[in-house]
């Protein structure tokens, strides 16, 4: 361990440089360049003449560390870091428990309902003396407090009436990496894996730490470190010291190591016959190994388990249920306060009538059976990812049982590594939509973060788009969805243009004139790839298996339900998904007013046109326009909008550093050509059922529907 | 085009920046640290009080923008860059053709015998100015010569009387990337492959310009930028438009493009029925193909060839000999001044008796019948890269063709990522090995360079370490052989301890005390590891398929000449290969005085004893000791020695930044256990041979010959 407090110096060294360094955007939205205004800068070096941060916790040092730098970046001076006040002003931070100030200021009635994680920001007077107080009633809540303070800073917000509150809404908040042994990762379009596996435990890389200290900054506060399509390997001896490693060098930044469990793993690498969860010598085996792995990480936070889906092993394989299953699982790790999350992504090797309602129809019946510390991990919609999808029916639909969140940040079908993407707007789309599970109000939001049926258990996770490309993301932009991820899991009351504001604020700017253009580009960012994709409710349209750029024309050759034209369902007589009562009447999982609402074309909202509709080429859109015309428009609509996007972005360059502009202005210039490419061969594609012609005024495709028919792109990333 | 410029700036902020960023290696020896002597620092200032760069080719902005940023950073204060000379001293770079200034100091008698790539540094006097000139009489000789002037500058040289000329004495330096189209790097152990593919054209990272410029700083002039065991696809035009901005990238620094050519590719790709090179299409094919590549890449290099070797196609497939095979596509490229470099490291799919024969057997009756566009590469010894090697036997054995020299930089058998292996004195042990070809003087080095036979062409390829790790190479000491390999290759007469000075310089830093005890241990290094895995001669014994860790008691389960015992022979009666006339008789390929010293145990190197002979476990070596107690001495004195590295290193501390320093310690720390683990695998295991302890005094092996029998490394890099 020796060597981990070592590190820490070296971890503020790599992460904090001089701003003439080249802004490769290693740092994130923890740039703490200097303020520029000057009134404000005056009012900041005032309020903190000297901090003053109790105790000596890894997870205090961290908080102290962060603050020095922080501040010596952002006021532009060294920071003076004293151990009692000796100025007129202050900054503050510590618990009542180790702090005989924060003790006097009798906080506790505030502070004791903010739990394990939340703080206080106070600005107070205490002896004739100004303070600024970070309070929590523990160390990692004093660590999220002064990330939040120095957010404040970085977003030049005022400081000197600070009087808040502030805890998270949901739990556990929790990262997926789809990351391989091998250091591949499915669906990771920014280099490779960050674990190094071949080197852990030995070598700690200083990123691990810089990664943990980003998620701290806004709140994550866990990792599954491997992928759900999992490998048993990890759950062997060598591995688990390397998972262990990881897991030390995390700790000091509040996160928890989770490990995917392959549900076959007591035969691959236990030697058993079976991996039925009713057999004894099952159950012993899972028990020993949880307790194995409690002794290499003692925090450990518990398995992720991808089971009876897509090839990998399951209960089903013996009869089982998914609650049979999972509860297995959960008794091995309840001891020690671990907790199963068990997805519900599934869907068996029978192709169904149709795969949007498998997922409810084998949980919904389960609700009751599974253990206390079971979550039922639930993508927000019911096929997979799609750039649009509405909500998962099975949220609202499992009262009994805690149902997890599983966002997608990797941008698997939204543009994958080259694309600008803000998620923000798809997050809170589903989010804030009203399942009525419990009359109106019921919101995702509310079910996922156990309110609407008082669950205390809570979670929510996201398949991470981190990768080792020196920017962490591929795209500059996509920092901003791992940044939205964990303010979302934070507080999912925050709103789109909230989020923008402020990642825009720390990661470039605090200049207006690059905000606001900068977030609305952001804020239409993601329409712009429904559009150019799959509008009007259209999905799963993509390229086999890399799911890169559009593939319309994937037919059953492969199991139906992987094909696109399962799912578009395109004819001479029309085109769209009829899931009503006449079609697969998927529509029927949901509660009566969204029923109601969606199973008439006229009421539906039009985005989810064709998600829930069969309708003939002709067939009148509210918008006056035909079917064939109305789709066709939305397709150059999206062309159209990265192009505006691209305008934008090129008058930014007095605002942006060099290397940063000029990356994202190659990234928009490829995501143009890539809005082309879906735009023209689904256009093209389509219009082989329709008959009509692309409605004039707009520009003729750029190829033939063969030559993209023919394109045949080969290693592509993530698969 | 237009994009490149602008990155120009970009790569020098990219790797230039103030020295209280962290050092994470990825400067290189390019650090450019302010001169620490005050009165050598009061010299250079004077002598650069301004600069003048001549010319505006992108070869002279790379040069002029190195002048300026080494400059500024070895100087500690802002240059001045002129465009004639205004003050009393100045530094002056450029060729009589774009300077009247160089033109008037009448150096074209010194000049011209230069060549395209040479240059000369000479301190004169110039009506009144004291002149520090860089002449050349191109413009990549002026840039060489500018990296030259920075590093006497970067070592503390003076630079008052300089008058110095100086040229490659290899032609072709080249970089063998062993990458694949998927970014895995076979037997790469620094992370995955700098060219993302999926990304290019339209992105060129910035670390393709700073790779472009790290080698260019030490003369390599060539690139092959894909695996040896080739993909086709590379010949593709999606595949040759990605490499042509590669070449466009690389190309102002002088860094040609080559690519791997896979012998079927007129089948796999071209739809042609054979690959025949004697069929009229085929040649047909590659012609058309070498033109196609010559649209996208003007200044193309040309083809690297691995055929009928470990499963690759080749002429054999067709009953053509490798000449004929190499010729086919020598006509293809000799239009437009590009080689063909085909590989001698074949075998055939049968055991040959002695593989170690077989290139030799295979290509010497072939001498004569290449093209003169055509170069042979061939590895340094005459089975894989092993820790240590005798010269290849073809070197001196086909005075009619040009021979080149492979290299390996990538330590796959030499620790791989994580242990310190300086190879300069493996690579100089075989460059001044006496081939004997022409009696007494003829070395391999001059084989190589042409000079024994008077070959025009000449040319040295490196198989490259580099990959996306921060670091580049792993470990920070790899970068060390990508130095030395672009060195050597430029002049193999350097020492390998000027080698290791003049990077320690660059890389550390310029104090006594820490280059004198580094130094020696870096030539120490590579002696540690051949002792601690194939002392004496041994060879081949590591792990199956990764070569990762020892595995000498791999056996013919595999092809025999794939596996340990093939090599090492160890019986109850001795251990080591028999190629003497007694034996394989593998000896008879080298020159009768080679022959007459090998052939006798007492008078061959001790180092090749066991490479030759097979002796009884009893055999009384000339230090007295019996072959068994000598052999475990060995094993031990490696062990030993990495434990001395440790010593040296960790008394370090006060030289090195912190990063730097715990890096190297941690990687040292993992050697001493993987050093331990060899010693112990090896010398359990030929005990079970020999029946004899191991000598008083000496630790016991730390685990059982079972336990390290049992070891199963997974996803171990570089396969």
């Amino acid at each position: 361990m020796k060597k981990r407090i070592y590190s820490l110096t070296l971890l503020f060294i790599t992460f904090i440089f001089p701003a003439s360094y080249a802004e490769d955007g290693y740092r994130l939205w923890l740039r703490y360049e200097k303020v520029e205004n000057p009134s404000l800068l005056k009012n900041y070096r005032e309020a903190f003449s000297e901090v003053i941060v109790f105790g000596n916790s890894p997870t205090v040092t961290m908080a102290k560390e962060e603050l020095r730098i922080g501040l010596n970046g952002l006021l532009g001076e060294q920071v003076l870091m004293s151990t009692s006040t000796t100025k007129e002003s202050a900054l503050v931070a510590g618990t009542p428990l180790n702090s005989e100030l924060i003790a006097s200021l009798n906080l506790d009635k505030r502070l004791s309902p903010l739990g394990d994680e939340g703080y206080m920001l106070l600005s107070t007077k205490n002896k004739d003396k100004n303070l600024i107080v970070i309070a929590g009633n523990t160390d990692i809540g004093v660590l999220y407090g002064t990330f939040h303070l120095l957010r404040l800073i970085q977003t030049n917000e005022p400081i000197h009436s600070l009087n808040l509150v502030n805890k998270p809404k949901i739990q556990h908040r929790i990262l997926n990496h789809w990351d391989n042994l091998d250091r591949t990762v499915e669906r990771g379009y920014a280099g490779f894996s960050l674990w190094d596996w071949h080197k852990l435990p030995d070598y700690i890389d200083t990123r691990y730490l810089d990664y943990a200290r980003a998620n701290a900054s806004i709140g994550i506060n866990g990792t599954v470190l491997t992928n759900v399509n999992a490998n048993a390997l990890v759950l062997t001896e060598p591995y688990l010291k390397k998972a262990a490693a990881l897991a030390d060098a995390f700790r000091p930044y509040g996160l928890k190591v989770y490990l995917t469990a392959r549900f076959s793993a007591p035969m691959e690498i236990g030697g058993l016959k079976t991996a039925d969860p009713l057999d004894p010598g099952v159950r012993a085996w899972w028990q020993a190994k949880a307790e194995e792995i409690y002794n290499y990480i003692p925090d450990f936070g518990g398995f992720l388990v991808k089971a009876d889906s897509e090839g990998q092993p399951g209960p089903h394989n013996y009869k089982r249920t998914h609650a049979e299953g999972a509860n297995m699982l959960a008794d091995a790790v309840a001891a020690k306060g671990g907790v199963v999350m068990w997805r519900a992504f599934v869907y068996s090797h029978e192709t169904p009538d149709d795969r949007a309602k498998q997922a409810y129809n084998e949980f919904k019946p389960l609700d009751g059976q599974f253990r206390d510390n079971v979550l039922i991990q639930v993508k927000n919609g019911a096929i997979d990812f799609q750039p649009r999808e509405p909500f998962h029916p099975l949220f609202g639909a499992m009262p009994e049982t805690p149902l997890m969140m599983e966002f997608q940040i990797t941008q698997e079908y939204l543009g994958q590594g080259t694309n600008l993407a803000y998620l923000a707007p798809m997050y809170k789309e589903t989010l804030d939509a009203e399942t009525y599970a419990k009359g109106k109000g019921s919101t995702v939001a509310k079910v996922v973060d156990g309110s609407l049926e008082g669950h205390q258990l809570s979670a929510i996770a996201g398949v991470s788009n981190i990768g080792t490309d020196r920017n962490w993301t591929s795209h500059h932009f996509a920092q901003s969805n791992w940044y939205t991820f964990g303010r979302l899991a934070w507080d999912h009351s925050l709103s789109s243009e909230t989020i923008a504001e402020e990642w825009l604020s720390m990661t470039f700017t605090n200049e207006r004139e690059f905000i606001d253009p900068v977030k609305s580009m952001m804020l239409d960012s993601r329409e712009a790839i429904v559009n150019f994709t799959t509008p009007l409710g259209l999905h799963h349209l993509m390229g086999w298996s890399h799911h890169y750029g559009p593939g319309p024309w994937i037919d059953n050759k492969h199991r139906a339900d992987w094909t696109s034209v399962y799912y578009h369902r395109a004819d001479s007589a029309g085109i769209g998904f009829d899931r009503t009562a006449t079609g697969s009447n998927a529509l029927a999982q949901y509660s009566p007013p969204i029923q109601e609402k969606f199973s008439n074309p006229k009421t539906i909202p039009q985005e989810f046109l064709l998600w829930f509709h069969h309708l003939p080429w002709d067939y009148r859109m509210a918008s006056g326009n035909i079917l064939w015309d109305g789709m066709v428009y939305k397709y150059y609509e999206g062309v159209d909008q990265v192009r505006e996007m691209q305008r934008i972005w090129n008058q930014m360059e007095p605002f942006v550093d060099a290397e940063r502009f000029e990356h994202v202005q190659t990234f928009l210039m490829i995501q143009e050509k890539e809005a082309v490419w879906w735009r023209d061969a689904c256009v093209l594609y389509f219009q082989t059922f329709s008959k009509r012609p692309i409605p004039a005024g707009l520009e003729e495709p750029r190829h033939s529907l063969e030559y993209y028919m023919g394109l045949n792109p080969r290693y592509v990333p993530g698969i």
